[in-house]
């Protein structure tokens, strides 16, 4: 296998032993074979088939995006500044409605070619028409958690259909690519599934051994209609339907009582915090401060583009730090150093890929970025975490390896034709809007 | 005077008379000559000696940064996540202190290289040396509003210093540079200069006829002291000492009553928006859309890049119409149009340079920029207020021209020497840190 070798750059390594190394990494097939401080030992030199000059540029690990729904970058820009009930059932849903596995597959195109571009390697997607999701992942190279999210409001057959597809998808598709996509079971929110729905997948994640995501306590209407319907809120309503006996992943988790947020740690639910999505549409401000004293594994999404809107997971990682700061009071809280580990570490951690992806190390997936420190915003050389988190921006990011396979050289995609995905992305666009 | 005519390209004009316009625009010496729609005449295409193809480009007005410290680029990421005298007393104000005009001159030059390439044209700017502050406004070709900004906590004798140096730079440098830098008289806040010094500064306004700049009621606690030393809240506090009397701009205004909201508006003081440094040293979060309500002008500043830690006004923008949606419960407030607003022609008005810039227009100054639409994140071509405002980056803008002027072509800047400049604001940093 040839062995790729990075020499001379200053690696972000998210690795707690050595948070920050200058020195090199060596490549070998998918993985991460080697790293050390200072000069590159001279069997390494010889055993490099490629070499890369690191000097002026910063190495960390892709990013980790973990939740969204890709296929909507299509929508981007339709319609902002709206009441959620107004831009969902007017806006939104109407043209989901419409959306064939074409669209599924130009939206998932043009999200991919953004999020390769701003440093994404890993991604959480949860849509319809999701083989069209699989191959998108499969040619660009990315790594993708996927899932078919299902809405139980419907009739008996229509939800035993999308159950059925659901199941199959995640059978088919889990390990494909390489091992690049795996799977999990998704009832859409404790507010669009019935009970007995939400049980459903549930076994079938037992019986095909897969985690479990879902939509929770996004809004406070959500969490009043749980309690008028079931009596419960939604963290005891999911806990009692047996959504955490599996590995879980919950996105937004805004809205929660201190008791909520003590049994999430109990059962070790990771939550997917979508800080800008949250203020777009009003829903509130999560409560991550208290999230991770009480040690519960916190990741970043960026929710769909149509309420973002866009996929640079650096600006999720600024506002992390930034706004739980402003609205508690205290500057300390979610520091430089936790809002990264968010966005690489904790979000590899919280989509069920600890140990794969998400830290430099060796004998770790080989998922890296290298971001170009001539920019003026990583001026002067003080704290490079610091400039990540509070100056930089995706747009810095010039070079991404997945699985020891390079995605983007020098601000190139190469494995996506960007600019038939925009031509189609707007052909696309045009015909849904109609 | 060599005239440039732009043809073919789409206008986010910020002239409420037609907001978008897609056609044509031709700038002669400093000004915009003259503007249209569809396909520019043939007089015009006769008359230009410089033709710029506008396809696949957004031209909108140069961005407004109302509020800031630009030498203190110098200290990005030397210290964060802390709490706020902490931060001041431990770790700004010992390298503030040490200071030189050569260290203002260079970090200034970091900020304008920075500001340029994001395209920001016109910033205020309120620090010391400001005659080296000057001299980058003057050689960068940008425009500035400037302010020697006093802290009147000493002694008499260098208090009366600080008032002759803030009045022998306002009056000498009022007008410079081709009138680009325009000049304020600037007591540093209520909580650090004596009311008999703050006084002092609003009779010399008044006398150069001069506007105010200030930072006001930025945190809780100096609300509080203010309440404590002299019975009232800031706003009263301050237009009791008449600086309310001159047109005024206040930084910050976090902290404010309803009352106090109302005076501003009746005084018609405008206040700088710093979303991002109030968040970043938790002041809290300004009430933006009772001040809109009132009709008082709110404009944007990054503050330093010490609280920020960037001078991507975009990042402002879109803070701004994020922030507030999320806090307020209200998806409605806000909306994209009036944060760029914010970021344009408010912040025009706001720096006292209405019906000079801030709007693309003919007979205003031809200070305006253009973004590349080419980037994933402007498609599908929907909304393009939309998409500057939740989707875009400082860093999709390729060209820039003040003053009819063109300081960045194809993301080239013309006017600074970049490589310089970040070398020897790296060796200024590294001299400050001793």
């Amino acid at each position: 296998m040839r062995r790729l070798l990075i020499e001379g750059g200053t690696f972000v390594t998210m690795d707690d032993s050595r948070p920050i190394m200058k020195g090199w990494m060596a490549v070998e097939g998918t993985q991460i074979a080697a790293m050390g401080e200072g000069e590159a030992p001279e069997s390494e030199v010889r055993a490099a088939a490629e070499t890369f000059k690191g000097e002026g540029f910063l190495f960390l690990p892709g990013l980790v995006n973990s939740h969204g729904h890709a296929a909507m970058s299509l929508l981007r820009g339709l319609a902002d500044d709206l009441v959620l009930q107004d831009w969902l059932q007017n806006h939104m849903w109407p043209m989901e409605a419409r959306f064939t596995s074409d669209d599924v597959y130009w939206g998932t195109s043009l999200a991919a070619a953004e999020m390769i571009r701003t440093g994404t390697t890993t991604f959480v997607d949860m849509y319809d028409h999701m083989n069209r999701v699989g191959e998108v992942v499969d040619s660009s190279g990315m790594r993708g958690v996927l899932t078919r999210g299902a809405i139980g409001l419907c009739p008996e057959d229509v939800q035993r259909e999308k159950l059925r597809d659901a199941v199959t998808f995640a059978k088919e598709w889990n390990g494909a690519a390489n091992g690049r996509i795996t799977t999990m079971m998704c009832p859409h929110a404790p507010y669009t599934c019935p009970p007995g729905f939400i049980e459903k997948f549930v076994e079938a994640a037992h019986e095909l051994n897969l985690p479990m995501h879902t939509h929770m306590s996004e809004t406070a209407a959500e969490v009043e209609q749980n309690v008028r319907d079931y009596g419960v809120r939604p963290v005891e309503h999911l806990d009692k339907l047996g959504l955490f006996s599996r590995p879980a992943l919950v996105a937004h988790a805004v809205h929660l009582t201190d008791e909520e947020i003590a049994l999430l740690a109990e059962r070790g639910v990771a939550v997917s915090h979508n800080p800008v999505s949250n203020l777009k549409l009003a829903s509130g401000v999560a409560r991550v401060p208290e999230l991770l004293k009480a040690g519960v594994t916190v990741s970043l999404g960026t929710d769909s583009v149509a309420s973002n809107n866009n996929l640079d997971l650096f600006e999720e990682i600024r506002m992390a730090a930034l706004l739980h700061k402003g609205v508690s009071g205290d500057p300390t809280v979610v520091p430089a150093t936790e809002a990264l580990r968010m966005g690489t570490s904790q979000g590899a951690k919280s989509v069920f890929l600890d140990g794969v992806t998400g830290v430099l190390k060796p004998g770790l997936k080989a998922d890296f970025i290298a971001m170009s420190t001539a920019n003026t915003r990583f001026v002067p050389r003080t704290d490079y975490v610091s400039h990540l988190v509070y100056s930089a921006s995706g747009m810095d990011v010039t070079h991404v390896w997945v699985d020891g396979k390079q995605l983007l050289r020098n601000g190139e995609l190469l494995t996506l034709d960007e600019e038939r995905i925009r031509a189609e992305a707007q052909r696309c666009f045009e015909r849904l809007r109609g």
